[in-house]
Parts: C-alpha cells; sequence; structure tokens
C-alpha cells in the first residue's frame, strides 16, 4: 500500500510513532498527497512542498495543542494541516465547507494564531510567550516566517522587540531566496551574505541565538537542531535553507507559477474570451506607459498577481517592487508623485488595507495624484476569509479628498486608466477577480467626475449597481423584463463623489432603488444612497444588496455569491418581494 | 540688538550669508526663539532644541526649494521653518490661522514633503529619489529621521528598498537615545552597540555608506560631514548624537516632559477639577489591573500621553511599551488574548490608523478580547491635521465583530473599562483629548451591550450624542429649552452594536432626530441613523452633525468646533431651523 506511513498519522502527534527510518518515505508520501490535491483544488504548492522536512521537525519537537505553532501568512500550513489530523479533509482544501487553506483558531486546536496577510507571525508568537511568562505556564512556542514575510515593516517591528521576551520560542527563517516572485532588498542581500558569514554575534547582541543555515530539507540536520533550539534559554533564530517547490520538477523549475494554482477553473489570461480585469490593468497600464513617459508602476511582490510582469518587461526603469510592504508602497508613491511623476500602485484590496494610514495621512491629505489600481475587489473566492476585498469601498469613503471608481466592465477599467492619466488627484479605481465582463449596451457615455451611468432607462425600480454587480444587474434587468417589470440599470461608476444629481432625477420616476455592490454595508454605496434618501425627504424605498456586518468564508465565487443571496435569480425574486412590498 | 543673526534670515538659503564664526551666536539665538514661543504657543520643545545644528548644517548645504529636505514625524521641523522665511509666522505656530507644527507642502515651497505620523520619510525620500533619477534631474535630498521613529516597520520597509536607489541620499539619523519616552529594543541596542563599533561594512554590503557617529551639536564637524554626505555617489547614513532639549537645562533634564508642550491652556491632570478622560483612563486601568491578574497594557511610545506612567510603575510586568509600532502592538495584543490575557491596548484615534488590518485580520476574524483604549478621538486641536481622531467611527464600524462605545462622560469612562473586563470579544472604547466631563443627570443607566441612553425625555426633537458630544447635547437642551423646546437627549454609547430598538421607539414622539459626533459623514453614527431611517419607512427628519468630507486644521478645540459649526449656539440655532422646516 503506498500511504503506509501516512496512513498513522489520524491525528497530531501521531508522526512521533513513525520510526526515524521511515522519515524521508513520509515526506515522499505528503509530497504525492500536496500534488495529488493541490492540482485539483488548486492552491499554494510550491511552498508547501519547499517545507515538508521543517514542518516534520518541528511535529516531532512540539506536543499539540500545548505547544504553539503558528506560520506566517499560512499559506505554507498544508503539512501542518495533514499532520494533525486534518489529512481526509485536506482533500477539500479551499472549497465551500472544507478546510481553508490558511491556519484558522477556529479550525483546529493545532493551530494556534490564524494566518492569511503577510509578517504577523513574530508579533503574535511573542503575544504568547509575554503570555506565558505571565501566567507561569510553560510550553514550547514556534513561529514559521519566509524570508519573503520578512520584507514586512511588522516583521521588523517585532523582531525590534525580541528583547522583551523572556525565556524561549523558536523562530524559524524558511530561506527559499525568494518572496512571492522574487525577493527584494537589503533584507535578501543580506540574508544571502548570512548564508556565507555567520552573523551569530549581531544576534549575540540582541539577546538572540542564531542557528544555521541548516539543508531544510535534511531531516537529520534538522531534528536534532529543532531540539537543540527548543532547549535554550533565550530566544533561537533557526534560518532554513529550502528551495520552493522541492520534489516536484515542474514546481522546482517555475516556482513562481506552482506558488498559487487555480485549481481546475479557468485561469484566465489566455485569449480574449477569458481575459481577466487584471489582463485588462496590465495591457493598459503598459500601452499608458508607452504614450506618457511619467507613468511608474509600484507593486508589492505581487507581480503576476497584479498583471504587471507584462509591464515590467517592456519598462523595467519605471517600475518598483517595493517587496511585501505596501505601506512603505503607498508613500513611496506618494514620493513620486510629488516629484513630478504619476504613480500607480497595482495591490491587491485586503492588502491595502496594511497602508489604509499612509493613504490618509500621505496621499489624500495632500492631495497626489497617485492611482491606485485595486485588484480582488470584491468576493475572490477560495482564498477566503483574510483575503475577500470586501472593506475597501468604506474604508476607501472615508478618506477625504479620494475618489473612488469602480469599472461596470472591461472597456470601461481601459477608460478609467486612461482617464486617470490626467486626473490631479488621488484615485482608487477597483476592480474584481473575474473574468472582464463585456457590457452589451452599445452606446457608452464617457467617463466624467462624479457622474454614473444609466444603462437602460426603466421605471419604477432602478438597479443602482457597483462594479462587478453591473453584469448582475444587466441579467437581474432581462430576468424581471420577463416577469413584466422594466427596470432602469444604472452603472454607478463613481462610489466618491457620489452622484446626487442622478439620485434627484431618478426618483420622480421609480418607487424603488435597489443598491448593488461587494462590499459589506457598513460604510458601503448603499448606505450611503439609503441616508441620501433620509436627508432628501423622497418617498422612495430602498433595497441594500451587499454583504452583512460578517466575514465571508471561502469557496467558488459563484457559490459564495448564493450563499450571501447574491444569485441573480435569487436577487431578482427578493427585488419583486420588495417591490410589492412598498407598491401598497 | 539681540537678535541681529536671526535677523539677517528673512527667507530662505539666507543662512549661506551668515559668517561661519557667527554661527554658535545663531544657534543660540534660533533657541532663545524657540524656548520664548513654544512655552506660549505650545508645541514640541526638546526635540527642535536638540536639532538646531543638524538643521542649520543641513540648510547651509542645501539650496531651497530644488533640494528636498523631510523631516520624519515633522515635530522637529520649527528650526527649519525658521529658517525659511516662517520666522514671523513662527510666532503664531499651532494656532487658528497661524502655521502648522509640522511640514506642509501647502505652507512653503521649502516643506517638500508633509509629515506627522511616525516612520514615512524615508519611503517618501526614496520616491523623489526614484522620481529625480526617473525624470533626468539633479537635486539634492536628504531625509531626517529620529530614532524613535526608526522603530516602526516602514523606517525598516524603505530601508530594504534602498538597494533599488541608484545615486545619492543623505538619510540623518538623529539619535538622541530615546523615542517619545524611552527608546525600546533591539534596534536601540544595537544603535548604542554602533556608537563604540561601526557598523560601516555591514553598510557597505547594502550599498550605503555609513558615517559617524557624530557630534550633533558641533557645526565644525557637521558641516563638512553633511558637505561630503552630498558629495557621495550612494545613499549615505550620517549618524549624529544629539541631546533632547539641548541648551535649555529643564528640558535636557527633563526632555519626557518637555517632549510635547500643551501651551498656556490647562495642561491637565492637576486636581480633581481638571482631570482629563486620560487621567481616567491611567486610573482605572491601574486600580482593575489589581483584581484581575489577566489585564496587561500595551502602548506605542505614548507612554504619558495615553496615561500610562502610573501603571507602569505598579505593574512594570505587565506593561509593554513596543515602540512607535502600532502594527505590532494590535497583533502582540491578539497573541496575548489568544494565550489567556486581556489586553488594553492604549493609543491614539489617530495613529491606531496605521493597525487597521490588523485590528481585521487579527484581532477581528479570531474574535479575540482585545480592549482598544482609543485616546485623542474626535477634535484634537493644535496638533492639527494628522493629529484629529476624526476618522474612528467609521474604520471601527466597517470592521465585523467589532463592538464601538464612546462614554459621554468621566464615570462612564470608568464604567465602560469595568464593564470591558468580561467582555468575551474586540472592543474598542473612544474617548477624547479634553477635560473629563461630569454628566449632571443623577439617575444613569447601567452598561448594557448594544443599548443607549436616554438622558433626558423630551418631545419632538432628539438629540443623539456620541461621547464628547453628550456635554454639547446637554447644553443645547437647555438652551432649547428656554427657547420653548422640551427636546429629548440620548447618550449613544454604543455606535456598534447600533440600539435600533430605542430608535424605533424614538420615533414615535419626535419629528427630528439630530445625531452629534466629532467624526466624518461618511461611514459615521449620523450616516448609521439616516439610513436606518430610510430603511425603515418612517417620516422622522434627520439632521446630522459633524464633521464634513475633509482635513481639520489646527487651532484650540474651541476654535476648531465653532470654525466647523459645532459650538452649541450655533447648533441651537440650526436645530431649531431644521425644525421649523420639517414642521410644514
Amino acid at each position: 500500500m503506498v500511504n503506509s506511513r501516512l496512513d498513522q498519522i489520524r491525528a497530531a502527534n501521531d508522526i512521533k510513532k513513525i520510526a526515524p527510518s521511515d522519515y524521508a518515505f513520509l515526506a515522499e508520501e505528503i509530497r504525492s498527497c500536496l500534488i495529488k490535491v493541490i492540482s485539483r483544488t488548486g492552491g499554494h504548492l510550491a511552498s508547501n512542498l519547499g517545507i515538508v522536512e521543517v514542518t516534520m521537525a518541528l511535529h516531532l519537537c512540539l506536543t499539540f495543542p500545548v505547544d504553539k505553532l503558528i506560520f506566517d501568512v499560512g499559506h505554507q500550513s498544508y503539512v501542518h494541516k495533514i499532520l494533525t489530523g486534518r489529512r481526509i479533509q485536506f482533500r477539500e482544501i479551499r472549497t465551500h465547507g472544507g478546510i481553508s487553506g490558511f491556519p484558522k483558531r477556529a479550525e483546529s486546536g493545532s493551530d494556534a494564531f490564524g494566518t492569511g496577510h503577510s509578517s504577523t507571525a513574530l508579533s503574535a508568537a511573542l503575544g504568547f510567550a509575554a503570555a506565558r511568562e505571565q501566567l507561569g505556564q510553560d510550553y514550547k512556542i514556534a513561529a514559521v516566517v519566509g524570508d519573503g514575510a520578512a520584507t514586512g515593516g511588522m516583521f521588523y517591528e517585532a523582531f525590534n522587540n525580541l528583547a522583551c521576551l523572556k525565556g524561549n520560542m523558536v523562530f524559524v527563517l524558511n530561506d527559499n531566496g525568494m518572496s512571492i516572485s522574487s525577493n527584494v532588498g537589503a533584507v535578501a542581500e543580506w540574508l544571502k551574505s548570512s548564508r556565507k558569514h555567520s552573523p551569530a554575534a549581531f544576534f549575540d547582541g540582541i539577546n538572540m541565538d542564531y542557528r544555521g543555515p541548516l539543508d531544510g530539507h535534511d531531516l537529520e540536520v534538522l531534528v536534532p537542531a529543532v531540539k537543540e533550539a527548543f532547549e535554550s534559554s533565550r530566544p533561537v533564530l533557526l534560518h532554513v535553507l529550502t528551495k520552493k517547490g522541492k520534489g516536484y520538477g515542474p514546481a522546482e523549475k517555475n516556482p513562481v507559477w506552482y506558488h498559487g494554482l487555480a485549481g481546475k477553473a479557468p485561469g484566465g489570461g489566455k485569449g480574449e474570451e477569458t481575459e481577466s480585469y487584471t489582463d485588462v490593468f496590465g495591457k493598459t497600464i503598459t500601452e499608458m506607459a508607452g504614450k506618457d513617459s511619467r507613468v511608474t508602476a509600484v507593486y508589492a511582490a505581487m507581480e503576476h498577481g497584479v498583471g504587471l510582469h507584462g509591464y515590467r518587461d517592456v519598462y523595467p526603469q519605471r517600475f518598483y517592487d517595493v517587496g511585501i510592504a505596501e505601506a512603505h508602497a503607498v508613500t513611496f508613491a506618494a514620493g513620486l508623485a510629488a516629484a513630478g511623476l504619476k504613480p500607480y500602485v497595482a495591490v491587491y484590496s485586503s492588502f491595502l488595507q496594511r497602508a489604509f494610514d499612509q493613504m490618509i495621512h500621505d496621499v489624500c491629505l495632500q492631495q497626489l495624484p497617485v492611482v491606485f489600481c485595486m485588484d480582488r475587489a470584491g468576493i475572490v473566492g477560495e482564498d477566503g476569509e483574510t483575503h475577500q476585498g470586501i472593506f475597501d469601498l468604506s474604508y476607501l469613503t472615508l478618506m477625504p479628498g479620494m475618489t473612488v471608481a469602480a469599472p461596470g466592465d472591461k472597456d470601461e477599467l481601459r477608460e478609467f486608466l486612461l482617464w486617470s492619466l490626467e486626473f490631479p488627484s488621488p484615485l482608487a479605481i477597483r476592480y474584481p477577480k473575474r473574468r472582464a465582463y463585456i457590457c452589451p449596451i452599445a452606446e457608452r457615455d464617457e467617463i466624467r467626475l462624479g457622474k454614473s451611468e444609466v444603462l437602460m432607462q426603466g421605471r419604477d425600480i432602478a438597479l443602482l449597481a457597483v462594479g462587478s454587480m453591473v453584469e448582475d444587474a444587466v441579467q437581474i434587468h432581462d430576468i424581471l423584463a420577463q416577469r413584466g417589470y422594466w427596470v432602469s440599470v444604472v452603472n454607478v461608476r463613481f462610489i466618491k463623489p457620489f452622484d446626487r444629481e442622478l439620485l434627484f432625477g431618478l426618483t420622480c420616476r421609480h418607487r424603488l432603488f435597489v443598491t448593488m455592490e461587494e462590499n459589506v454595508w457598513n460604510g458601503g454605496y448603499g448606505q450611503q444612497v439609503s441616508a441620501y434618501l433620509a436627508g432628501s425627504g423622497s418617498n422612495v424605498h430602498v433595497l441594500n444588496i451587499g454583504i452583512g456586518d460578517m466575514f465571508v468564508k471561502h469557496g467558488t465565487i459563484g457559490g459564495i455569491k448564493r450563499e450571501l443571496g447574491l444569485d441573480k435569480d435569487m436577487l431578482a425574486e427578493k427585488i419583486i418581494k420588495e417591490y410589492r412590498c412598498c407598491e401598497k
């Protein structure tokens, strides 16, 4: 039987029953399991293949759930999940109702701290260590941080606070020599040089033991090293060298491609039919850079994710990958703008949350013409709670001087980008992780600041749709038309400034406004429209379609939308019901 | 004539006319000017006294506005302001209509980049450097960063990106051996050790020249060093040692006290009459810590500002100063909570913007019982735009699982804190930089989750007041009573969850709801109430009192409130006018 060793691991700590002579065989079984499942479900393959032995070594030295193991970002926690009684559930990882692709406290007692965004593990581990001391407890604590996550500022803040730690904690620096794409900056240089010159003296000066660099795939080296590390009375940095994609030829050769696999669903980017918004952004910004030498792209480690790999090849001099450092990216872009350039910060909606203050403080307050190209806005699907871009309309509209736009289709994203070139102040353009929609309406309005676009003129009911919801609104229009309702469809375009004039005009011929957005209700577009109506004295009713006051779990985008009641057929029913109520 | 050298400096670059033999005299004149003005207007005395010679040396080598000088945080930019044609205006610094206490692009061409929050200067300077290269320009760039600001993660993110810089930039590390209070952590240790062992080799490895440490008060050393630094073809770190408060005995002896002076207005903290909310927090948390050993305080460098100096003396083991590192502070607290403690993160409202993502991602998503004690919520006065706490209600309410409370008076802050001990999930309590109000109503409701409190039962008009506005509402109640209106006054208490039940009850006897808050309208309490009314089908009108979609400049708190139309007499008039409109 092939999986004989892995079969013995039914619960956390079972790995300790495996004979050392079988470790290599177990590692191989784990790798087979990873490749088999992830090529079907999608997920982070290369990083998990790279960390098999390191995770095994930690599990051989820790006891769950008493001891605490925290994975930075957490995309490399699959092996840990497999080894803590979740091997069966692993088959359904990232699918609706299945386990998450990231550690979750609610999922297992062996997941000490949930992660998803970068560079938090050391801070959380220090929290555990301080509490352990204060409560007079005795357990082991380990944090596993990739060298990519070590470019984030929080990592440094926590590192700087290691001095507050009394007692032991093991901080495994998983150094595969690359961030998500390739690593950048002084830290990477320093790590490279430390492979040759041991930096033990430096760490000793800050009350920390340095051990390494170690071969992260050699269990004969790793197991005793990890064991010893936990025996120190001080914090220990265990510097391990690993190979992303280890043990799977294609992933070793192309770890960037195999970093995050999209599963069996179409990945986008191949041919016009499946062109994604990300592709449209990448193409358009490249074209714009050719026409205007001020155009400069800034991004935080996600070159492929945000679609800038093509741009980089053509304009390597006007392209800055700052590492996983969103806060710096935004203020750096503010500096570029203050010095006369036109920076485009390409970033995922949920990651830009990291630069909330910098957007307010450095960009908006100074009214600098930085453009935020916010990919992954709205429901993102399989990456789940930590990656859903469902807060941006709220956090962007509260910023004075920020203009917030959401293109309703493919051409409009292009139009917004072209329009942004001469726009003199801060601008955010948000678009979803999705195939780019092509709106069937032939006659389209030009982009005008703060103006929404009426796509279809009806009566009684007006659908006010933001960005990705324009596609749904057009479809709902057709469903309602078949039921005898001729509704208006508005492509909101600008969430801020808000098109009061259009709304005022619509109050005459409509009894019900339906706001539609992939954003939480609090602070979102729907709330703005509702508040506007309350102040206007009109008798128009309003139905807010969006996301409640909740985090949204993983699943397919379609599945999540159905679960949230955002499916077009369900919405059509809901709208008819609401309209009947307000007819009375 | 006393100010004979300073009198010659009427515009930027005039310092170059001063004879080197007069530099010491000029420095003395600048110090006299600083002491004289700041003891009257309030502001940052010690840090500016410490940086007189460094600023002079930079000004002797730079030409404004062509060259760019960026001050991190910017509270130490007074000397720069005095030397760039703002000596007369300096007399009115931080006052209404006067110049700001921080650099502002809108104020002077010599202020290359506005600052106010920590650790942004290096990022912005890198932006200028990248743009300079891209545009083929030639100017000098310098950033002045204090060792305190060097504990912030953004500093590290930028530092890590120095490798992207082609050409020169001078980064002055102003090392006075303390942050705002005392400096913490590994970086401080490293700096201390570098005073002895030159770290030139380390910096050389990351393509940077290290020069220092230099005596930051010796112009004969500084001027040639700065000049040489600008002549390098690489980035240069100029490590200068300065003394906070230099040249003024009391400030040298007690630099923490002289860090930020409050001017002639009462500073709070002396006697019961002038007790501030900050004092009440400090006292209460100390008392709670005595009763519950889980209570642990976390703060980011502002021990005195947040009122924790007393607590620290009593519970030094349950007290973590993480440095200027809000993001780490929040995730560290999440770790403490996950490990069984009850952490209280004490931080200014505007600085917590730095940890927006960590609050969502590490605290709310995991529903960890971290309490955010948010001082300086609402209008803060003289520190101005970058420090006003006017966004928190919006950014907190959008977070799923966050409870948001605002005590209406002194006793209630205490009650909220006591109540928080057993509260099982994330909680934010926001209170203003103000003398603590004592509400004259004798009978008060107990705190109940999500329940507002009716302070006075009237009819027709209901004033719904958040936190600091409760005091105004009570006063407006009296003014309106004299005019024959008997209005209801509601102490909102919980902005989230939102007390729908009470609002529903109030719709029966009232025609006008007046929401009152020191927060921007977008996403604030007023917008929630308006949206609720739109959805409820009631005919109640609503008037939202708060802050428009704008940044709020510096001035006295009273002056700013008047300018914003938040003065109680102006509000009373506005309410009567609105009520008459809705009577029709």
